[in-house]
């Protein structure tokens, strides 16, 4: 009998990053060990921190580096996924160029698997969460940005120039007309339906709303207390202009979905990140919208779920890819 | 040493089928075996026309059926992939539930793949045309209709329900203002980048033009004489409302381009069909678009090229798709 393989997986955000000991079966062994990424004090330091990060979680599940097969650690982009490198990543200024992959294998003498965060969350719902049963899965994750990922029969589409799934460039409107979106185009996905946008969004629609609302009463609030979560629970609690932003969100990302279902035409489409607390009402409206836009054929056929494993999918997913990883090289 | 092997390519259009032998390295054996499919005839006709190009295909090259490893057949949509059925395609009615795979693999006792025809040529162009060198690609085919593929690694993106690479039906504009497609959505890129738009578009360029232009002298001229090649032939010729038409069509094709990359941000995008005889003038005007549009980190080093295989690519995908299948046989 094969004795129980353990994974480490490592999640690097711009705050925090997160680590935890991951079984065969995608299930953590503890909380996650969490600690603050502090950009700021530079690379080195970041790395360091990684590595301590690593060593709490293994303490976290009361093991020790023996009893772990191989580590994984997902970071945001820019990246070279193929040379395990952080390139220069908006949100973990200054560093650049940051040979994550190698520095970790070498200190803790383990195969290390390099991922997308974004894409190592697609891979943590696929492998455990709300994609389990799919074959092939889109994930679309809603925060500040909106970031993605595609899982294709166990493989995750990293790109050519690791920039595979970067859903929230996806274009929804024209490049004439569209929203601007952070990155200087117009017409982004991201532009409507990240945190900020729909925030955006709802400060336009207040400024004609004709109608009674509550979510019109916070029309001289700031971002701190007008946030997309106030939005999304105002529409939940019935208020009639709040519900309009929130539909149209899901339309937007309904038009994201229709052209994942034209190309990749996957099993499942996955919403994940802050806004999916909304739950099935959200996923409902999102469904109908993708129903009435998609093509036809495959969209009958498409399932539109929520996300189940939350902010954990990543270091899951980071799991998953080093578990991946072991796999292939023995079967190579 | 082994010994040379052998794959028949059928390419089933809604006109003519086409088929040959191939060889290990992608070279057809002799011109191509070409029949009518007349589908009108219906579906056991149709195969058994299938098989007699197959034949005429074998004996073109001067082999027997024994010197065949496997057979590769490509058709229109709609169809099953995984269960190797054409279902009920538009230009092959009244077919309907045609088990295409499992016939020809009953009559010539040989391995069969089955794959769509836009996907094959795709895979035709990625094995041994223009995408040769790259290591993902997407093909974007120009014809009465558009149509796409999808490769990575050497894997086709088919899809869930075979619908993957189903490029013409990505959004370019908003389902609202759009312009309307066959399949009764509008902002499909069919509708914009399809011969058939081309010339409805030059039309509706034309109603509005002020300047000199040869091809304003079309403006009565029916759909016979005033084809999509004609418009882009007076576009090389200098004309300046042909060019402006063609160069919209470079700027549509380069949104369609733009989603691939933010989706699966292939090596290289390969444009072909008609079109494509249009050749380096016109694959530049979409490079440009490509290079304004996109976003900047893969785009800045994505190639866009024109297919080099013409209409052979069908049939030498299709080869080389039974080609793969053998190759999977040996290595599970």
């Amino acid at each position: 009998m094969a004795e129980e393989r353990y994974f480490v997986g490592l999640d690097v955000g711009g705050t925090t990053m997160k680590a935890a000991v991951v079984n065969d079966h995608g299930h953590p062994q503890s909380a996650p060990a969490v600690m603050d990424t502090r950009p700021e004090r530079g690379q080195e330091a970041g790395l360091e921190t990684m590595c301590e990060t690593i060593r709490r979680a293994v303490a976290a599940a009361k093991l020790t580096a023996n009893d772990i097969t191989a580590i994984g650690v997902a970071t945001p982009g820019l990246m070279d996924i193929k040379a395990g490198l952080i390139l220069d990543p908006p949100n973990l200024k200054p560093w650049k160029n940051v040979p994550v992959r190698d520095h970790i294998k070498g200190v803790f003498k383990k195969p290390t698997a390099y991922q997308n965060d974004a894409n190592a969350a697609a891979y943590g719902e696929f492998w455990v969460g709300a994609a389990q049963e799919a074959k092939s899965m889109v994930l679309f994750t809603l925060g500040t940005g909106v970031g993605g990922g595609i899982i294709i029969n166990d493989v995750i589409i990293e790109g050519e120039h690791s920039h595979g799934g970067e859903l929230g460039h996806l274009r929804i409107d024209t490049p004439d007309r569209g929203r601007i979106c952070g990155c200087g185009a117009r017409g982004c996905l991201e532009a409507y339906a990240s945190a900020t946008n729909v925030v955006r969004r709802a400060r336009e629609e207040m400024a004609c709303w004709r109608g009674a609302s509550k979510l019109r009463e916070y029309f001289t609030a700031n971002d701190d207390v007008l946030t997309a979560r106030l939005v999304f629970e105002l529409a939940i609690g019935g208020d009639e202009l709040a519900w309009k932003v929130v539909d149209d969100t899901a339309y937007y990302l309904a038009l994201g979905a229709t052209a994942l279902i034209a190309t990749v035409d996957p099993d499942m489409v996955v919403f994940g990140g802050g806004m999916v607390a909304a739950g099935e009402r959200f996923r409902s409206l999102i469904d109908g919208h993708v129903k009435r836009l998609g093509l036809p054929f495959p969209t009958k056929s498409v399932k539109i779920t929520i996300a189940s494993l939350g902010s954990d999918a990543g270091f899951i997913g980071a799991a998953g890819c080093a578990r991946l990883l072991v796999q292939q090289k023995a079967t190579d």
